[in-house]
């Protein structure tokens, strides 16, 4: 049984990474709190054994993968009455994908220590395609011996894999990440606005200014999309708005202000509150708070 | 007579910019103000003639390149009493690489085109190694048949050469790539800061971040530096401040608010604040401002 893994929650990112531990030749027992969904679909199309239950998933497994959240859910999945720490073997080594910021993951590994459980955090950027691609970042936080051990299952999902410190620091890195892309935004939206105000043709911003000291993988990406009004989502406006709050929260306690993080969790609430879809629009649908 | 140019204005940039002509073999009649400048040096070392007045450099050259600074000088050194209009030959092509706005641009174009010269503004990104290897962003406005003859010359300069649109749109597509170029800073001051509070290793947010959505060429380039406070210029704060400034101006006409750009533009200005050193600094000293 030890390349039997289970993989709790199968969103559209989980779905693709059970989807790729399942290719990799892993027995995946897959588990999803809303059985019909796109992502169940996707990891069944590959192999993974969708079972009925948290326990059945849980059960057997060597490791146990979630992928879920906002921290309550990512508490339950895991410390719940039934959650995963109830019927894990001892020893069994939990990895979560999720971002929940530094505190919960301490927290969490902790509580899973009393119970004789390992946890790494190992939250992901890379969106959908990357999930999809296996070519994931992966920012992991934990002990050297548990990283190396989920390091296999980790390089079926991932391109670029780095143990950052003990647990919470990959949480801590991903704070750091979600900083960079809402910063680089906010500049494309302005940048955008005044090319516009100007008469440029966006795809010379792209073009000119991306093979420059103002390139950006969000530009090349996402900069022909702020401009067009191309709103599909990549990554949504409702998770990088949970992220922001998980980074004001720290900077709170670390008492660092941060106004460029302020300004663009304003931006992205502002588009929030214009209209029903928003939220589930890609976060370069920031450009909305510029037009309206 | 025909393979003799002018080039007015041999700071650091103007100076590596002349050099690398007078290296493909154009005969370069170099002039700057301050005769004894670093600038003046790397130019005369590789065969740029300099010339002790700018009636002598512009007289006879085909194209007069100039590389200045803020309006007053471009306008100064190409349209003043002693400027270059008043020396150069009917039809000779104008080309400025200083960065002052698209309104500046335009204004200068007519007052040459009313003296029968032509006019292009061709501003540039890259920085001194940019400019030393040959291998700026070089962003056009003019007239296509312009923009054609003074390609080979700028082939000797730059790597990215773009006719942007008519004669401003140089300057146009420079202040997006100010913009772009400012809140990409903005995000690596907070996301290092906001990684030296979490204890996390600075090197590993260049690294992680670096190669997913979250990356750019200012977090390559700069992020270590930002981190571990070398402010050794590249791109100094005085510069920065003169092109928000730019920004800000035409940001203001438009009538379009650009909050990031404003924050940024504090930032700058409350390191400018802080010492006599801080306006020669590099624009990765915006970092002082977050440990102030």
């Amino acid at each position: 049984m030890s390349q039997t893994v289970a993989f709790l929650g199968l969103g559209v990112m989980g779905g693709y990474m059970a989807a790729n531990l399942a290719r990799q030749g892993y027995t995946v027992q897959g588990w999803n709190r809303t059985p019909q969904k796109t992502g169940v679909n996707i990891a069944a199309s590959a192999g993974v054994q969708i079972v009925p239950t948290l326990e059945a998933a849980v059960t057997g497994a060597k490791v146990v993968f979630s992928c879920v959240g906002d921290v309550p859910d990512v508490e339950a999945v895991l410390l719940g009455e039934s959650g995963a720490a109830r019927y894990a073997s001892p020893q069994t080594l939990l990895v979560d994908f999720s971002t929940i910021g530094s505190q919960a993951a301490k927290t969490i590994a902790q509580a899973l220590a009393d119970q004789n459980l390992s946890f790494l955090d190992a939250p992901i950027s890379g969106g959908d395609v990357g999930a999809k691609n296996g070519t994931l970042t992966i920012m992991v936080g934990g002990r050297e011996a548990d990283f190396q051990a989920a390091l296999p299952y980790f390089e079926a999902m991932g391109k670029t894999i780095r143990l950052c410190g003990p647990v919470g620091s990959g949480q801590a890195v991903k704070m750091c990440n979600q900083i960079l892309c809402a910063l680089n935004l906010v500049g494309i939206c302005e940048a955008m606005i005044l090319a516009e105000k100007q008469g440029l043709d966006p795809q010379i911003i792209v073009e000119v200014c991306g093979t420059g000291a103002a390139g950006s993988w969000a530009l090349s990406n996402l900069g022909l999309k702020v401009a067009t009004g191309d709103f599909t989502p990549g990554f949504m406006i409702k998770h990088i708005l949970k992220d922001l709050r998980l980074v004001r929260e720290i900077a709170a306690t670390a008492r660092q202000e941060l106004p460029g993080v302020a300004l663009a969790e304003d931006l992205f609430k502002r588009v929030e509150a214009l209209d029903e879809l928003a939220r589930e629009q890609g976060t370069q649908a920031m450009m909305r708070a510029y037009r309206n």
